[in-house]
């Protein structure tokens, strides 16, 4: 067989595998927007049988000899950047992490953490994290066990091993280099507001405005950014996602709350920006690495461009602000540019994650980010989880509290077994400030863009130096690329330090 | 291994390509319903993929060797009417069927009626039956070779061998027996109401009616007839259908034409049919035979039952009447009960069968099987089909045809292949014909409960004697069963000149 053959072969066998796979994605947006109750069962059924189709054809000793066939022919990968040479890179990673589990561990993870989730589901209505215990303890115990399977560097620790399943290249060490600096100074910058006299305006969020009036306007804004509607739907669900496999067909989705207008457009363009990523990725490398989005940092990196770079800014405002009228009538009669500006950018101390504004929620990150290393690591207990979690609730953004349904058992995630995954959001913020200062520079008058509604110029530059390359470049590398510097701090800081100066009165 | 295990293996495997089979049906709605236009090239794979994989699966030589171990042990099938019996008889029939064609023919079948289907859909639009002529010979060739493959019996013709896949049992000996007497009655029955000097009204029909207000009202009803919304939806789509392979979730679809609220309320109720069908088969069975609706025309039937049987009858007006000010408001002041149930039984020879009312419905059908059963045969020449085609409509219903666009070219079925097919329609009409009469006897009161909206007592009764038997009978089977007698043109017979009579004063 001649390496062009095996190459050809393999790339025929992971395409279908993905074009399964995509199957499978369109299912559970099904299932979260469509499905009437009565189809859980079936559904169930259906996604399970997928899971185990395409695992079985990824795993299959086939694969690992094409695939060692490829990798014999040095000319395939000479050029480390072309796109067999990426395929490659990433169907080696994907393959060696989907076989080192042994079969059995894999089916014990996916029995615990399925009982774990509804122990959870239960608990955190009882608001009794003793029932949740063991459960947490077990899903505890199989990640350690995974983590030795997968394997970590050396000076490494198992959270690594677990981490880079979500971000492939993120360790401990390079989460802890950027986080220190930032939870100093967010914390400082959150100290700061909280004694702060100034206070922003929050009427405008706190109106009451019909939901097909929300609809019609996030609609509009999400298609004004650059959202293509003939390549993606808009849909509800009560917790928003963005999904679609093929630049062709996204579908997101989002939420109305009748009394709180920027709850549905921050859902919208948060989506919208994973949206406009997935539709940006290069078609014709579809179903394969280099036609993939490179991670989870990277991808809510550009969700939270478009949230919060552009959605929460004075410009995005000055455009937005005179289209209001158009969808709400005299209900925002009487609101003027400034106030409404101002009710994007409340930040108050919270204890809800997924709630959390612009400033607290990577705080929120962190304490989740410390604290499931110290499990990993076996330096906490499952048993002093509570305690801990509500200790740094108070150091860190000076909120008690009341029970563990809102405190340690508000995610979803420990339950279902994921640990190292909750970074990905706070990388995601610091890759958006860091490129969106690039984007800037590059672009030259992006504001004023921004404010004349010229998203076009920011979604191009988008697309080209981040889109296009689908996995070409790893996070940190492409960082690299893209800003010249690695990962770093500063820019979100800079950012939130320059908005909210002005808005508090700092 | 012991027989058992055999018939387990078998019905795991069985179950799961049943499994595989339903998300494709799931892609294929939504690619109708909601599915944006960029999306149609990732669909397209993933439902060839997806029937490649079933297929495969389920001619796979295991799947033969499993059937042989079963069917040797005499006990699994002592009893044909138990599960597993039904199971082997008609799982054997389906790989028989499967196996019996060689994979080139399928493929290249499925290539030239590919083809054929964009031919016909350009010389339709260019009203050239001439371009289309080249495609149709091709398909009238393979589907000959099909049938020489699959074979038929002593005294029966290749068309047999066609209709057989789509259902079970039908010959053209067997469609003429009943075809006869109805075509002579109903020829009989249209010449006269073209000369009756009594009209009823078609003035409700031509109402403008909101297309959200229609919307509402056909949830309604459709609700109040008995299909369960908590295990199904109703959506849009430009061709109205259902499907669904678990009775937890039946999607179905509608359309709306704001002149024609007639339109909507007939697609609503004739989906509806299908839909309680769906959701009335053996829960426990779904995935095997056992749990499977029995054919093509008894489907039919259960959507006839509903649209025609019921939704044009005097009583089921009397129950609707009084509603619809609920949803026309004022639009609808003014007409009586009687003016609305006449403009749902309108009689009028046209030249388009999926817009034909209950009486001529049957003629289109009746030409389309002669016309193909001849050409089948080799007695047409595909370059005569138009001019038997006009002769014919100009006999039995009286319609001068204008061109083929509007005459032979109507139709998509015979550009995909599919001869063999259009008899299980007016199949289907007599089946709910013949059924209906059976419930009512059974019922006694049945007219008095509709006149009162109290559908549960029908409903009940097709759940018992239709539905939850699955395929545990073949049709011609269940009418006996059903019914105490073969299937004849009798009922059907009586229903429509029972209606027409009165309504047209002959």
């Amino acid at each position: 067989m001649t390496t062009e053959a095996a190459y050809s072969e393999l790339e025929r066998r992971c395409r279908e595998i993905h074009l399964l796979g995509s199957t499978a994605g369109l299912l559970a947006w099904d299932q979260e927007t469509m499905m009437p109750p009565g189809g859980a069962e079936q559904r169930s059924g259906q996604l399970a049988l997928l899971a185990r189709l395409t695992h079985e054809q990824f795993t299959s000793p086939r694969i690992g000899e094409l695939l060692a066939r490829c990798e014999s022919e040095a000319k395939l990968t000479a050029d480390p950047l072309s796109p067999p040479a990426v395929n490659l890179r990433e169907w080696r990673y994907a393959y060696d992490r989907a076989t080192k589990l042994p079969p059995a561990l894999v089916e014990e993870f996916a029995r615990v953490t399925s009982k774990a989730k509804e122990a959870w589901k239960a608990a955190r209505k009882a608001k009794d994290f003793g029932t949740f215990r063991p459960s947490l303890e077990q899903t505890i115990a199989l990640n350690r066990r995974r983590a030795e399977c997968w394997g970590w560097a050396d000076g490494g620790e198992p959270w690594d091993a677990l981490a880079d399943g979500y971000e492939p290249g993120m360790t401990a060490a390079s989460v802890l280099a950027v986080f220190g600096p930032l939870r100093e100074r967010l914390v400082a910058l959150i100290g700061r507001i909280a004694e702060a006299r100034r206070r922003p305006s929050d009427r405008f969020r706190r109106l009451h405005l019909p939901a097909a009036q929300q609809r019609a306007f996030v609609q509009f804004v999400s298609e004004s950014i650059g959202f293509d509607y003939r390549r993606g739907r808009l849909d509800e669900s009560a917790h928003p996602f963005c999904s679609g496999s093929h630049p062709g067909d996204i579908r997101m989705t989002t939420r109305f709350h009748e009394d709180n207008v920027n709850d549905a457009l921050g859902s919208t363009m948060h989506e919208s920006g994973h949206g406009i990523y997935n539709q940006g990725l290069p078609v014709e490398h579809n179903g394969t690495p280099r036609g993939r989005s490179v991670s989870l940092a990277i991808h809510e990196s550009q969700s939270r461009t478009w949230e919060n770079q552009v959605g929460r800014s004075r410009e995005f405002w000055r455009w937005c602000h005179p289209h209001l009228a158009n969808f709400f009538g005299d209900a925002v009669a009487g609101f003027g540019e400034q106030e409404v500006y101002e009710s994007a950018n409340m930040v108050e101390p919270s204890l809800i994650r997924v709630e959390a504004d612009e400033a607290t929620y990577n705080l929120h990150i962190m304490i989740r980010f410390e604290l499931e290393r110290a499990i990993v690591r076996g330096d906490l207990a499952a048993a002093d989880l509570p305690g801990e979690w509500n200790a740094r609730y108070r150091d860190y953004l000076g909120v008690e509290v009341p029970d563990d349904a809102v405190g340690c058992m508000q995610d979803i995630h420990w339950s279902m077994g994921a640990m190292g995954y909750f970074p990905t959001y706070t990388l995601g913020n610091l890759y958006a400030a860091q490129f969106f200062e690039a984007a800037a520079a590059a672009i030259g008058d992006l504001p004023a863009r921004i404010a004349a509604g010229d998203f076009a110029a920011l979604k191009k530059w988008l697309n080209a130096n981040i889109h296009a390359h689908g996995q070409r470049y790893r996070s940190a590398d492409l960082c690299r690329v893209v800003t010249g510097k690695p990962l770093d701090a500063e820019p979100l800081m800079r950012h939130l330090e320059g908005k909210f100066g002005p808005l508090y009165g700092l």
